[in-house]
């Protein structure tokens, strides 16, 4: 079967936010898949902020994504010809997939692909049950432990993971503070069932914080870096537990990054601050979907999809979750 | 008994080191005690880094000092007097007794006073059997889990608490990388059994822990916050911890604490900081004592101490602590 796959490199390290011109758009044609191999048909591309830390050349958990590489990326996609007794045509399978509309993986990368059931729509299945929900549910109940009346704090709120921390916090019994950029998003973190909204983009979130956080603050859920931090630290409770799932402010490296500069409140308040990534928990997914599904069928997780479409606008749709644009879990339609 | 207290009281908050105009010497005949209550002669001494933030304003976990009030200050006394059946003239008490010969405790001041066996030099005990000890045994052990093989970090590394923590993370078999300020406190650290010693006066402590810890840090127990940690945590390896144990660059309030700007390596590399209290621990003092005493036998832990004399001397000796110039634990000996 000859097939033709259209595929974004990159052509150079950008600044800021990308531009097309910092990738190549190529087409060629795919070799014929030999035996143990797969032919897979890119479906949904996942984008997350992840995605623009591989594209630098800083240390990361995986390494940079070399010039003249395929750009990475996870979605789900389907199995199109199989040389391979795991995989049969038809299957849908999800990992990192890349922007490009077709591949055979590697024999290492064809290992990292897990198989996903055909039951729900696939914009569903890679929001709440693909790494977002997972990272979600383990970031928050794994590091932060969260007990019923607690005060939880989630920057980056209205995001697919925020939003999706703030309603498992809420199942907990938590009180919840979001964070969120602008009137749509906000109205959709009320939805969603959050007690206090906070518009950074129009208010002065520490003084917010410290009208609204009046027994002060237990879990920070933390997924943009940068200044919110420092105004958090300086409200945190004793034995506060501070959870980094990400630094969306510091991606695009336009900016030096800000340093919380009130760092001995972990002392005086006892409290700890925990890095995590979600690859280190896919080997207990399975609770994370057991849950989530249980929940979403009792109608206590909201989610929303913001779905792109056509392979040529991968970069453009990659900034739309630094410019804010984006509504809900961002992703794009092959 | 007519006893005059010669006694320390806070005049104004200072601004960067100590001044003595800073507090007011205030001489005053002391009453009579009444039933309950102890006359306490105190002996020695305790400074510490964190009794510098008492003087502040700043949030602490403990209220700061006022205006008038004695200055708080750990130490070791003697029961003078005693209407109180748990104390006898005689007994050696621990606690807070602040900068002054003689004092009659609060009730409730007086349930927070440990009585400490008369069975080793005062400063001795003072210093490792004392918050010192306490607080390298519990943070290293309770929070930083040292492991053979792996490498330990410690800033202040020639200060008490310091180089208590250097020897019990090479008890437990870590490779142990001690960075101190002057080519004394250096000697001192390989004295002390520390593998490799980083004079932060004298070189690039970035480049030098490059250099030194080529497998990557497992644990930083930090003394001293500021600019060090910025250069520790671009070196952690994945699950590292970093033990938030003082901030002795901040607390003279002088220059504004510089936040570190790569918080994302915590996420990177699957990473916490946690910041303690040793009061936290003092229900398991008995646990750290034992061990310590064990280890102080068999010669695997070496101590000094610094003892300044006089109580008109207590400001000067305070900012010894900031100026570097301690070598060992700082005391004073009324």
């Amino acid at each position: 079967m000859s097939v033709t796959n259209t595929k974004w490199v990159l052509k150079e390290r950008p600044q800021g936010l990308v531009k097309n011109e910092n990738f190549k758009l190529i087409k060629e044609e795919l070799r014929d898949i030999q035996d143990g191999e797969v032919l897979i048909e890119n479906q949904y591309l996942s984008f997350d902020p992840t995605q623009r830390m591989w594209l630098t050349d800083l240390p990361g958990y995986l390494p940079p994504v070399q010039i003249d590489e395929v750009v990475r990326s996870g979605g789900i996609g389907k199995i199109v010809e199989s040389k391979n007794e795991n995989f049969s045509e038809g299957d849908l399978v999800s990992g990192m997939v890349g922007w490009q509309t077709h591949h055979i993986p590697s024999e290492n990368d064809l290992k990292t692909m897990r198989k996903v059931p055909d039951v729900l729509p696939i914009p569903t299945m890679l929001n709440i049950f693909g790494s977002t929900g997972i990272t979600a549910y383990f970031g928050l109940l794994d590091i932060g432990n969260p007990q019923p009346g607690e005060t939880v704090v989630v920057s980056g709120a209205a995001g697919a993971t925020g939003a999706m921390v703030c309603q498992i916090a809420k199942i907990k019994g938590c009180h919840v503070i979001g964070i969120a950029g602008g009137d749509e998003k906000c109205s959709w973190l009320k939805e969603c069932g959050v007690d206090d909204v906070i518009d950074y983009k129009n208010s002065n979130v520490a003084e917010e914080l410290t009208k609204l956080a009046k027994n002060g603050i237990d879990i920070y859920f933390d997924n943009v870096g940068g200044p919110i931090l420092e105004s958090v630290l300086f409200l945190i409770n004793i034995n506060a537990r501070i959870i980094c799932c990400g630094s969306i402010s510091n991606y695009t490296g336009e900016q030096m990054p800000v340093g919380p500069r009130n760092l001995t409140m972990l002392i005086v308040r006892r409290a700890k601050m925990q890095g995590f990534l979600v690859l280190d928990y896919y080997s207990r997914s399975s609770e994370a979907i057991d849950d989530i599904s249980k929940w979403a069928m009792e109608g206590k997780v909201k989610h929303r999809e913001d779905i792109q479409e056509g392979i040529e606008n991968c970069p453009e749709t990659l900034n739309r979750l630094f410019t804010g644009q984006n509504q809900g879990k961002q992703m794009l339609k092959i």
